[in-house]
């Protein structure tokens, strides 16, 4: 399947600020941080930038309203070489930003999101991208009535494709809410989280996979990572497959560590790799990013291995 | 003397992140705010906002560094018309930004700067700024050894000139931090905070006046705001100067009001107006404005009145 074609990632974009302090804040006292940075968070967009670093072509979908902010993420996206022709641009509502305040010594990570006015991509802003360009659109839970919209926009335009042109399909169900899990049927590989399968009452991986599998479609592959212990997958052979996590020898930097283990999992089955070797793979760059800040030592590990 | 001539605020300014919140943040949890928004910030950029919407011509000084911080003051500063010409652009250091959380059911403020890395004005990027623009300039006490020096060159400036043209010169110390004491002997007006008066011992403003006011140089006239209790100030006449507070019939927003209260009182005092004058506008201006959100009203309550 063509090797020009891109993997479409469609979901959040936000501005994390990262605070890191000595001790977690007081409610109203007045403190400093040791330190403050700036990055380009949300899921989707997180995704983006390790698929970027490990020498994949991939685009990103998702809303914006100009001003600083959206100043930042772009620049940020042509850094990573990520395409952000498909990005909406919303004339009312603000992009997204997330105070972060990270403590080391007690080991948490405290974030104050604002999400709340910003509209969400639409099925009909999805109606305007050229499919042809992309082999594989993942999908970051959200808007989940518009995204199934999306999907079957997808699905139709495959029907009309040989099987090995058509784009393969993922979704993530990261959140505990309700109307995310129609998303189940709807994924050729779908990620659900620890979160969300301990929602349901699941207390691993394996228990979960044979748990959920019913929700997804005929033939489809469901996923499911669960931290230190690594991650399991389950596919119509009804085979359990397992990676042991590949914890960092020190814990640095958690954040997106998921959105990573995502990103490797599709990088590897859309290049034609067994879900065995995705998995592995998946484990080893989301442990390896654990010991590092950010993403950027992800391509000097991993790129093109 | 020259109406045509400029108030120049010599200190921080910072981006401010407002984020409002229905309770107050649970470490190492992840939670949604009511609404964010952004703002400039920082004592000596905040009255310069005050001066501009009550009609006074007004000029900032401060270290900016750049990137998108930075772009966002400087928009905002152009907005209300503040002359930035003396802004310093530091090649190392980011310029601040504080992440606020501000609750309004418990009435709290949280407040996580970072103020960390980025170089203060000195005496020799002042000693560039040509002082025959201004009539007036105030000092937000931080590097104070550097700051005593700028203040050097103004008085050094003002002894060739006839007494009406000489440039009035203002500080304030907020800061319970014992360098900035040696501040107290260089200001015409020296602004002292009920958080200093406090650590010296002081349990009123007029104590405080009283207490502190061996320190101030010969002529000089110290304030000390306190909060509901209004504001005092001391000349050389031994007499206390007291304006009672207006408070507004609810408090919406308490963020910068010291910073209000100052250029109201620089306000009227440049252009001529008694000390009492001065307290009781700087009381009414910053009373009205914990009234509602940010500045922008000032204008219609006071601008030129």
């Amino acid at each position: 399947r063509g090797d020009d074609k891109k993997i479409l990632c469609v979901g959040l974009v936000c501005l994390d600020i990262i605070n890191v302090v000595d001790q977690y804040p007081e409610e109203d006292t007045d403190s400093r941080c040791l330190s403050q940075h700036w990055q380009r968070g949300g899921n989707a967009s997180n995704s983006c930038t390790v698929l970027s670093l490990l020498g994949a072509s991939c685009a990103f979908m998702g809303s914006l309203s100009t001003g600083p902010v959206a100043d930042f993420i772009m620049a940020d996206f042509a850094l990573r070489s990520v395409d952000v022709s498909a990005v909406v641009w919303q004339v009312k509502g603000q992009t997204p930003c997330a105070c972060c305040v990270v403590c080391p010594s007690s080991g948490s990570r405290t974030v104050v999101l604002s999400d709340t006015n910003l509209p969400d991509v639409t099925a009909d802003d999805f109606s305007k991208v050229d499919l042809h360009q992309f082999k594989w659109i993942h999908w970051e839970g959200r808007n989940a009535e518009e995204q199934v919209k999306m999907i079957q926009q997808v699905e139709m335009f495959n029907r009309m494709l040989p099987q090995q042109q058509r784009i393969t399909i993922s979704v993530e169900i990261e959140k505990t809410r309700e109307p995310l899990y129609q998303l189940f049927p709807h994924g050729d590989v779908v990620f659900v989280s620890k979160d969300v399968a301990r929602h349901f009452g699941f207390q691993s991986a394996e228990a979960a996979l044979r748990g959920l599998y019913h929700r997804v479609k005929q033939g489809a592959v469901l996923v499911c990572a669960w931290a230190e212990k690594g991650a399991d997958a389950l596919g119509p052979d009804s085979v359990i497959v397992h990676s042991d996590a590949f914890p960092p020898e020190s814990l640095v930097d958690t954040l997106g560590a998921g959105d990573t283990f995502n990103a490797a999992v599709i990088y590897t089955l859309s290049n034609g790799g067994s879900l065995q070797d995705a998995l592995t793979f998946g484990c080893r760059v989301a442990g390896r990013k654990c010991g590092f800040h950010g993403y950027d030592s992800i391509s000097k590990h991993f790129a093109d291995e």
